[in-house]
């Protein structure tokens, strides 16, 4: 099911989770490329019973207190009162009622693209939580703790068509389904629970990787039998050929080198929390055109991961040619026409308002030799139909 | 009562809300510096009318939009079951049921500090909106907004004896009390939902301010009127003498300059949002300290804001003396005494775990001729008892 999450949305965290790292590229097309040996449950025990061995007896206490303070359910859970979740969709899609916070809005009262990066994180990992599939650790299944492996994020799309404003209750369903032979889309919706009105929407394809060897792995049937039965036919975001997201290079219009990985953006993996890739992308954009200029959608491809220690480079390049011929455009407005009480004003798209305008990113890490890829990605934006600031 | 919250705690975001500045010293004693001439009710109704008529018809949906997708109570309410939230206290304290979210841990799975600040920022908040008293704005009361005055924080300490770790249950109580004549304080304790366990404690001083001619106020009687009902004499933390902070100079150890607000540092009032004071603060203390050390207590004195084109330079000076002199580490030991069923494990203060280390900080603006003071700042260190990760 909802299981395999292993690492927060965006977080290809775990790459270097042992101190390795993953050099190589992500393919989705897992057969073609490579797999790995998984440990067999003999050398797992094994390895488990040196580890404990060596742990200290604070250490044992430690994750003691852990497990009692977390309460992580072992059986399937229905609603979770606490995180207002509830099990829907026969009983393996997840929703969650969440209020906007006041921390969790940017200058214009609206929820920023981070706060809705960090929403969907934190319902998958509830969505896993309220499974009884949750092992210890960052989302894994038991099946996959068991078989040294991880998730990473391979690409993420999201769609905003409303931004939620401070104050209002939202309702964010997530599901997870097959992905190709070995790995697994999970996506979100996110909806106003006054009116029903969709806000936004996202999809995202995750791949497992065993956490020791730092390569792709085929899914264990282990793992499969758990995660499988929580598996829907079902698509947030209708997108029959994904954009081709072309690589940047030194003659992007837009360049800001030097970023350096702060320790708040580490993460409980102890990774640059992918959520600060985004705003290194964003940053990186004109303030004058952010100030006009609302997200309406974000395509992401992550290619390898960032440590604590690399220096960054974010790239980027408006469009030349602000025609409506691109993919998320003509998704964007097709969502749009379906959409009923369209309705104006901050945070609400106008009818009228389906002149867009695209930008194309890179993230990478400058070498001396070479660069490596972090993250390309694809925003699309439209003009703000009102930049009147809230009266205080 | 909970009122008087018109600005995120630790925001002195509405300091020039309108494109002025304050640049004087926040003074507690308003009877003896400065109060203003606050607007008479004949002259709020006929600039709201002026402003009215001005409004286009775009603007007053938008407003009436926000309305219903805010819907902010006009009456006071005793339980809300979306923010989780309760009236308590008699009538007057405010309690709130949250879990840790998986984007508001560090590196160890424990919440940040950072995570700490907005949640109590956001249970303030939720308190004035429980009260019936919330304005349109950030936290303001209807007596306020008639004034035009907001709040301005001057002076916030933080206690942390234990540190919540991700998806653990947590109860925060917030209420408010007088401060002088015409402040207000504004109290926290997070609790251990599980075990009734003090995590953290929680006092910050409030002030009125004009926000037109951005002088300080005395509380006019309507105001008074509103929220004097919600004080409660009660103190998260006993501190008879209030530690004074020396002002760091050019000598300070570690100096961190040319820090540049960043877009997504800036709030619904369009201000650099107190908590990444906080976060420009600890990241210039040695990486080497911050990974053995666990912050157990910081205060904060607010002097000025900090704009979006402010360069700003943080300071920070180790204490040369570490034995127990020191009033927040004779507090926390107080705490600690006090504290029943103390437990070891990370997040968790051992007892013998006493030693504690001090840092002194300074946020300013470094000006041509002369520097301006945003933030003076106390915080106190202690080991980490275990640096173990979480296995994944």
């Amino acid at each position: 099911m909802a299981a395999a999450f292993s690492c927060p949305v965006f977080l290809p965290s775990t790459f270097s989770y042992n101190g390795n790292r993953y050099h190589g590229r992500i393919k989705i097309k897992i057969n073609a490329t490579s797999s790995t040996k998984v440990k067999t449950l003999n050398e797992i025990a094994g390895a488990a019973k040196r580890s404990s061995s060596l742990a200290t007896s604070t250490e044992i206490r430690h994750l003691s207190q852990e497990k009692i303070r977390q309460r992580i359910p072992t059986k399937k859970q229905l609603v979770d009162p606490y995180r207002q979740g509830l099990i829907i969709e026969r009983g393996v899609g997840y929703r969650q009622t969440v209020v906007v916070r006041s921390y969790e809005v940017g200058p214009y009262k609206t929820a920023t693209l981070e706060s809705l990066l960090n929403l969907f994180q934190e319902t998958a990992l509830n969505h896993v939580w309220m499974s009884g599939l949750l092992s210890n650790g960052f989302g894994a299944t038991h099946g996959m703790v068991r078989n040294n492996l991880i998730w990473v994020v391979s690409r993420m799309q999201v769609q905003v068509d409303h931004y939620p404003i401070w104050g209002e209750v939202l309702e964010i369903d997530t599901w997870v389904g097959a992905s190709g032979k070995n790995g697994m889309r999970r996506d979100w919706l996110i909806r106003s629970q006054a009116t029903g009105i969709t806000y936004a929407r996202a999809t995202s394809t995750w791949v497992m990787m065993n956490e020791k060897t730092r390569r792709l792995s085929k899914m264990p049937e282990e793992v499969r039998d758990e995660i499988s039965p929580w598996f829907i036919d079902k698509r947030a975001i209708n997108e029959d050929v994904p954009e081709k997201i072309v690589k940047l290079d030194d003659n992007a219009r837009y360049v800001n080198s030097d970023l350096k990985p702060k320790r708040s953006d580490l993460d409980m993996n102890h990774h640059v929390n992918n959520v600060k890739y985004v705003r290194w992308m964003l940053e990186t954009i004109p303030d004058k055109f952010l100030e006009s200029h609302q997200l309406s959608g974000i395509v992401l491809e992550y290619r390898r991961e960032c440590g604590s220690s690399d220096r960054v480079q974010s790239l980027c390049q408006p469009d030349e040619d602000e025609t409506l011929t691109n993919g998320v455009e003509q998704s964007l407005l097709k969502n749009m026409i379906l959409t009923p009480g369209i309705m104006e004003g901050n945070g609400y798209l106008g009818p009228l308002d389906v002149k867009s305008y695209g930008y194309t990113h890179l993230l990478q890490i400058k070498g001396d030799s070479k660069n490596e890829e972090i993250v390309r990605g694809r925003t699309r934006w439209r003009k703000k139909l009102s930049t009147l600031p809230y009266s205080s």
